[in-house]
């Protein structure tokens, strides 16, 4: 029997547990919430992350340590080093826990990025402005995600707006780039070093939280192999275990690096149905050393966020090949509550399930990227 | 927030609770053992059957009960309807548990049977024997299953014998019949009346318990019309709701019942990969009333039944489009303690997977007669 700790209980320790559960696996997720949705499908530690009596005990529980969030302290990270394994390691989720860590890495492996530069205070920003011009966003360069902590710069009137809001913490700017798209890479690299990609991804966001995935991206066989090629260096430079996630930018035909997610990601979801082995049931394979699955993409896959409160689920259960995900939590504003998956055999034919699925549920602004990418 | 109850905690209930969680369901499992394998995924309420004080503060805490075995006493299911929503219902059940009506109904709506005849005495047995002949199997009416209670008989100097192991109780004798091959039906009834089958599903026994299954069967196309009709004329005449699989032989080229499963079923597992809905998600779906999902078949679809003990994961875990189901349950003789799922696009390419996945694990001759039937 073999047990695999998770830190983190919220949806993504959820679907690990979900996917590990036919391979005989065992979890234990430890989360400072009595209520973390994981809890509903796998046993909980209730404990801080930084309670180092209870880290303990999970240590003492578990073959392996994970992670459904990267936000996770350091000295945590490197403290389970100390008492059990931890996959990934601590300097995969340190370098993408800081984001300007994050770009200089992707600059050294040859993935350019937006102009950017450090701010640690007001002067760093307006001499930053001198040289990227606006408009421009500066960002905390630790704990953002969906879009939090991000800032706008139209114009020098609103340097102390964005001084204001984000400082004084270590911050970065970087260029505003009106870029075509949004792809990404789901991957996954063994212990033993064996690396798998997913079909490139396309995603949509609403409000800095992703809306919208759809794969294979349509038109993207002339970047894929050198999106697989990039992330594999950053795995290989990282001496990545498990699952992770590269968001591209596509700019004027280029892939620019937007940051590297070190767990399994929103935008892989659609791999539960949309693959023979998804992105959960890979990352439980790679931590525990055993064979990688396969990840090609089983036709064409949309995927549906559903931020703040589920829809109906109806019309979405009464198509054919269409999958609901319910994560088990309350409704809230901002709050990633659950997603739906549509597969079909063709582009033509998810144009018409996508449009009848939007339309029942009153989504066609949602679905509208979507199916213009579609074609 | 909808509480699905499974009297019942073994593999079947396991997967029912991993197939609903996606759903939002939480489920509620009742067996008397504390280690029954579905508790690693869902709670458990450990209790007997017949203790009705468990059983109202189970009936207090779901909204509906369902089944993971049918061989639940009849005052259980019974008591149960007077105090929760019960699908199926326990007519449903009764029949299923006995041979004798399971039979009787097969006749009545126009399936053919092997002869039989109910058997309360030695005296009975010896009169079946003069009309059905040699060779006869004799089988308790009740409480059998994966070849349990079973006697053949191959003259008149078997009788004793016979009836020292299985008597004194309420049996049936049946003709023996030589198959050409044994089908099963799995099919799914709403609660509104929806009736939505799978293809035919082939099997092979070993020892009286399922082997090997092989979807869509082989040939099977003039079949299928026919035993999807019968299939449904059951589950209208028992007013069925869920999952359910008929077991049919196929005897010079006529379809005769063989037995019904009042459940999902170990011949339905493929449905987990090689279907857009599984039989799983199927039964939650119809017990809770939502729409009922796609019930085609993707492909080609083989799985290989553990029995006793698991084979080693990694040969299958290795192959593209490999499933690998642990039960989580401690090895014993008999025991089903596990399954894996072979996907392929086409026969040609399962023969290949199957000859290299049954080699690689040395079950040769396990996998033969699928690979026969593969052509």
């Amino acid at each position: 029997m073999t047990t695999v700790g998770i830190l983190g209980g919220g949806q993504l320790a959820r679907m690990l547990a979900l996917a590990g559960a036919p391979l005989g696996v065992r979890f234990l997720v430890v989360d400072s919430l009595a209520d973390a949705c994981a809890s509903q499908v796998a046993p909980l530690l209730q404990a801080d992350w930084r309670d180092f009596d209870a880290l303990e005990r999970f240590a003492g529980r578990i073959d392996v340590a994970t992670f459904d969030f990267e936000n996770v302290p350091a000295e945590t990270a490197q403290w389970l080093t100390e008492h059990t394994a931890v996959y990934p390691n601590p300097r995969a989720l340190a370098v993408s826990q800081d984001r300007l860590a994050e770009k200089t890495l992707f600059r050294e492996i040859g993935l350019g990025t937006p102009a950017f530069a450090a701010v640690d205070s007001r002067e760093d920003l307006a001499r930053a402005l001198e040289t990227i011009g606006f408009p421009a966003v500066l960002k905390t360069r630790r704990l953002g995600y969906d879009g939090k902590g991000q800032f706008r710069l139209r114009s020098a009137g609103d340097i102390d707006a964005a001084w204001a809001a984000l400082g004084p913490a270590p911050l970065i700017l970087e260029a505003f780039v009106p870029f075509e798209r949004e792809l990404s890479v789901i991957a996954v690299r063994s212990r033993e070093g064996e690396f798998r990609a997913y079909p490139l991804t396309q995603n949509w966001h609403a409000d800095g939280i992703l809306s919208m995935s759809l794969a294979p991206a349509p038109d993207s066989a002339a970047l894929a192999d050198e999106a697989y090629a990039l992330a594999r260096r950053i795995a290989e430079k990282l001496d990545y275990v498990g699952t992770f996630a590269l968001e591209l930018f596509v700019h004027q035909g280029r892939l620019l690096g937007n940051e590297m997610a070190p767990r399994v990601h929103n935008s892989g979801h659609w791999t539960i149905e949309g693959a023979p082995c998804s992105q959960f049931e890979n990352h439980v394979r790679a931590v525990l050393g055993l064979p990688l699955g396969d990840t090609t993409a089983l036709g064409v896959n949309v995927m549906f966020n559903w931020i703040g409160e589920l829809p109906e689920s109806a019309p979405v259960l009464a198509e054919p090949r269409a999958h609901w995900h319910d994560y088990g939590k309350a409704p809230r504003a901002g709050r990633k509550v659950g997603h739906a998956t549509l597969c079909a055999f063709t582009a033509e034919e998810m144009r018409d399930r996508l449009a009848r699925v939007a339309w029942a549920l009153g989504r066609e602004d949602q679905a509208a990227p979507v199916l213009r990418a579609l074609g």
